[in-house]
């Protein structure tokens, strides 16, 4: 068994979920959504992330962790906010010395829906199912959980392509 | 006196530079240029950024931190990365309640050399007759102290702007 921390960064609302893997059988653990003060600096907001992400570290104790890549659209000053947020999710687990894992939108998706192109119902309705008793108080939490389930997919076939050299 | 660090922040190559400032005398004290390998993975390159930028506050002990405001360019992948870098440059020091400022391109460069459109070379020269004996193993750290320099007369203006309200 694994568990895994899947994050969903952003500057406004980090989405969390954490889930148990077993195989092909996946188990919901908790989930929720680290929120800052727009009306606050950047760098107190930074903080203010990444302590949330440390206390959950602490207490939920996860083995691995996902981060969804983030969509880098055409508005630079945007990206660059969603960059600090990413930049926090990326570097908090990897100062705890856990491994950090990252997909695409897309892949996420697939990996949940079955397609690339779901919507962001699609997403928290197949989430309740795959999850049963999940609690999703934002979307970023269902794609928060979304990662960690893609993470828990792609874990297993690289699992079974190296079996022979890595204990599952 | 006050001593001020400043950043000027990125993924392959972080400038830094610290100078300390009492009234419109500045004294160079160190600077140089945090590097990471570009063939690593992200986390573990922004952790290199931290735990440097970690040790340079606790062997220097700056008062006040200076970070560039990254320029945004028409690369989303690469503002994104740019952005990575600037995060962890404002979450450090915020961690360590250290307050932290930020200034444009052009007000840094014209600050120390008179005008926004200062190239590299004007900027590097002007460094080296502000501060005398400043080592620039870089120009990411001549933009560093540049940066710093700013911070240091924004500053006094403030100060005198507040005469009476806050002691310099």
């Amino acid at each position: 068994m694994v568990r895994i921390l899947g994050i969903d960064p952003g500057l406004r609302f980090t989405g969390w979920g954490i889930i148990d893997a077993c195989d092909n059988r996946l188990t919901y653990v908790a989930s929720g959504v680290l929120s800052t003060n727009s009306d606050h600096f950047v760098p107190q907001r930074l903080c203010v992330l990444a302590s949330g992400l440390e206390k959950l570290i602490g207490l939920y104790q996860p083995e691995e962790v996902a981060v969804e890549e983030t969509y880098v659209n055409r508005n630079g000053s945007a990206t660059l906010k969603l960059g600090y947020a990413r930049g926090v999710a990326l570097l908090v687990p990897a100062q705890k010395y856990i491994n950090v894992n990252e997909y695409g939108a897309k892949t996420v998706k697939r990996a949940v829906v079955g397609t690339g192109a779901a919507t962001k119902d699609q997403v928290s309705v197949m989430i309740q199912r795959l999850l049963p008793g999940a609690k999703i108080p934002r979307a970023d939490a269902a794609d928060a959980l979304a990662i960690a389930i893609c993470h828990a997919h792609h874990r297993i076939s690289q699992i079974r392509v190296n079996k022979g050299t890595i204990m599952a």
